[in-house]
């Protein structure tokens, strides 16, 4: 998400989340940090989302929860999707349809929306012209000279806005390490096709349930050789709905069946169009690994393409899934034994291309970490930036564009917004960290019941551990121990429900570092009685 | 860990440790199960040990604990780095020394060693003879044309063996899924070589520290371009000394520095070789990445060459590893952006290389993941030994190898054994299981004392949440929860405390799973007073 202001007005660019790491265990979303405009929510004049990728839509709701008039801008896909996102948080927000070529004020920003191509349909570059100067804001982009829709990202457009003069380019970093071009995803088609025609099993194509583009190639494929269509996956079987009916997808008729027709038709007769290409291991595929989807079991001699990228983090997960499937007897086609797959992000050799379309005065590089920033940053110095004019920020710095010089003036405070079930923000660095310590190596609980006049035990005490030991014998030794603890804080006249847990914590825990070298969370509990 | 048996007799062929993945929180190692050896320690004729990486020695300790006296075979680099480690369990382990070319009889086995070419020198692979039959197994393998050490593969003696006849290939099927061939080690030498003398401020290699070659071209790279070198990580710094001892890693006098002495030289005449390629936590470039190694502040400048590959599993640890280091103003080179790293596996292309050598009447491919193993096996088809003869094994299955025809016949049980601080094996499925649960939501405790003629509550409950939420008064509803629960238990008469337990975990889950959609583990103790 990011936050333009001029005048005292604010324009917000997407609005995304982000999926957890290892670290934030139990965390299903990370949102945007909103405590630097939720005093000001009146302020915004809009929010453009670039396309309909979940990094870009995924925390709309959370905003609008704060802000449910907030007008939204999007291309028709891109609204499309969240509109689907938005009913199941039961919101109806107030979507505005924009496309390339367009230009319209949103209050007190002129926008100007450019195509881009990217590996969702209906992507924009937008471009933001107050009098404070003009940025351009290319969010997901590449440079595919031969794309699927001949929806070509508009360099064109940008050289023009170039030769206007272009005050501060924002341009995507994900791929700025990765030498070269991408491959034009039409390249794909043809490994699908060569994969599909070659076997007379069943095939089962996964993907990511927003790559229109991809998905209408496999569907090209299995027409041309006489295989029916079944889309498996509850968020594949809605977008590529929301894309027939928009005319971004082709599915010719009769093509299509549902997974209980495609269970009865031959083999050689029907491919899968299926989620789960990341390892999730709710999704259909991973199921399918696992032998424990309902309509589909993997048998010896089937074919599953994985035709996506590995984000990074999802590798085990993706290997699992692999061998699972090799292990039921499937031959698995992935990135590593066949060019099923192609990056959505321009490499440098096309970010060069922007870079020297557009020849801003200043560049802020987006989407990626810190490496990728500083790569992409390094890119626009090579076509003539000056490197004093290229601003690597993070989250939450402020950037100020004054007499055509961009440069780092503050800092807001932002941190991770978790959400965990239903709740948002109330699951803390505190919480992960306690969770951390659990699922490392789990908990001791001792309870005691203690007369609160004597501090003398009124009930032995009980120990469990839980995450700690199989070995049921594992904590004997711990109930003496305590014993031994609590008839010396009596013997010392401490009544202090708090001080005697305190010294039941000390003892259990010295324990059992120096004989398990292990650190378990210990949680002594005194009741007073 | 693979076990021979002939007449009654074992002979064992490496002891090696897993590494835990993410499903297996607070595990340090995983050892093999001995289990199915455990009653027969005495038949075993000896261990050989094909070479020195951890998953081929890690798990030795372990087994002499079983069986002290135990006759170890390796060549003389794994044997000393054998006796390191087996220092550090305070054990003096029966080592003996063997050699490429050499035969012996080690029991009811007759041993043939050769050179094998692998990512750490000296290592070995064996042809094991019995009146069953000839097994040759590669241990990790790879087929560099070009050694360092100029010692290569023994294909001839392959070749000669094959001539002979070899009834069952055991064959490393790591790399059987990469097309071609591995680049030579030595095409590595100038690429870092590049990188030192473009550079002119510090340079940090990072690499495994048993790569003994790697490590000696850096060394010949500072060496050429007047730098010094210091060893970073106890790892590094004791496998370097022992391989400089055995003659294996040249050091020139006065080359070597001690990382005090490092920190005192000018930036351009040292260069420092760490461990941490694989962004271990708590080695030295992790530390360095988070600017917290005492000796090494990284600056703007600096060049650190990460000279490894990525395994699996491991790649967040890198790239957050990278992005620190990047923060910190350093120019990271790796596998990514230059060609700094090469397997030390064979590729498909020389497993062919192997499987025409040999000419084996079976083969079962090792070392590997099961969509590995499969690959491999289909290579050995393509060179003409039949289908029926490919045996994929798991662990624990039993092969015969009887008239000269290998297949599976049988299962003894293995499972995983953990090793967690100090202790062997007492963390098991359900532990996992509980850490999981834990890790991922927390838990809330539960505690009251109940008279336990009358079943009625003796204390106000007291509610704790652990790893559940930052806000303090996320489980204020729950105390009037179990005290109208308790009320309703006592009023039915139950004074049974396991049951009124039960109760209150219904009660307070349902709650929890209604408010937050969570489902941390619920912990009641109810205490008898």
């Amino acid at each position: 998400m990011t936050v333009f202001e001029y005048g005292g007005r604010l324009l917000i660019v997407d609005c995304g989340v982000l999926f957890p790491e290892d670290d934030q265990p139990g965390v299903d979303l990370i949102l945007p940090d909103f405590r630097a405009i939720e005093d000001r929510l009146d302020d915004i004049d809009g929010l453009l989302l670039t396309h309909g990728h979940e990094d870009h839509i995924g925390a709309v709701p959370f905003l609008l929860r704060l802000r449910p008039d907030l007008p939204i801008y999007g291309s028709k896909f891109t609204n499309a999707l969240l509109a689907a996102k938005a009913k199941e948080h039961r919101q109806r927000p107030n979507l505005i349809q924009v496309r390339e070529g367009e230009r319209r004020d949103v209050g007190a920003f002129n926008l100007e929306f450019f195509a881009v191509n990217h590996s969702i349909p209906d992507a924009l570059a937008v471009a933001i012209r107050t009098p404070a100067g003009v940025v351009l804001h290319t969010g997901d982009i590449k440079l595919d000279q031969l794309p699927l829709d001949g929806r070509l990202t508009d360099l064109a457009g940008f050289s023009r806005l170039g030769d206007e003069g272009v005050d501060l380019f924002c341009v995507d970093s994900t791929n700025a390490e990765v030498p070269g071009f991408v491959t034009p995803e039409r390249d794909i088609g043809s490994v699908i096709d060569d994969v599909v025609r070659k076997v007379d099993q069943r095939v089962i194509v996964a993907c990511f349930a927003s790559h229109v583009h991809r998905v209408q190639q496999v569907l090209d494929a299995a027409q041309r050789h006489g295989r029916r269509i079944a889309f498996v996956g509850r968020s594949m079987v809605r977008n590529m709905g929301i894309a027939a009916d928009l005319g971004l997808l082709n599915v010719p008729d009769g093509l299509l069946v549902d997974l209980d027709q495609a269970s009865t038709l031959p083999e050689s007769k029907v491919l899968f169009v299926s989620t789960g290409s990341q390892g999730e291991p709710l999704s259909a595929l991973s199921r399918m690994a696992r032998g424990e989807h309902r309509q589909i079991s993997i048998r010896e001699g089937d074919t599953v393409v994985l035709s996506s990228s590995m984000v990074p983090g999802n590798e085990t997960a993706v290997f699992g899934v692999v061998n699972g499937l090799t292990r039921l007897g499937a031959n698995v086609v992935h990135q590593g034994n066949a060019k099923v797959h192609v990056s959505g992000h321009a490499s440098a050799g096309e970010l060069l291309y922007l870079y020297n379309a557009v020849r801003p005065s200043n560049v802020m590089p987006v989407h990626g970490e810190w490496k990728h920033l500083r790569a992409n940053g390094e890119l626009a110095v090579r076509t003539g930036v000056a490197p004093e004019n290229v601003v690597i920020a993070e989250d939450g710095v402020v950037v100020d564009l004054i007499d055509g010089k961009a440069s780092r003036t503050g800092r807001v405070e932002v941190g991770h917004v978790y959400v965990d079930g239903l709740s948002v923000g109330d699951v803390g660095e505190s919480t992960l960290s306690d969770r951390l310590v659990l699922g490392e190596g789990g908990f001791i609980a001792i309870n005691v019941a203690v007369d609160s006049s004597t501090g003398r035990a009124v009930s032995s005490p009980t120990v469990a551990g839980r995450g700690f030991s199989d070995d049921p014998k594992a904590l004997a030794a711990v109930v003496p121990l305590v014993e031994m603890e609590l008839a010396r804080t009596e013997a010392e006249g401490i009544t202090d429900t708090h001080r005697i847990a305190q010294a039941v914590r000390r003892v259990v825990g010295r324990w059992v570092a120096d004989t398990y070298r292990r650190r378990p969370m210990i949680v002594p509990t005194v009741i007073p009685v």
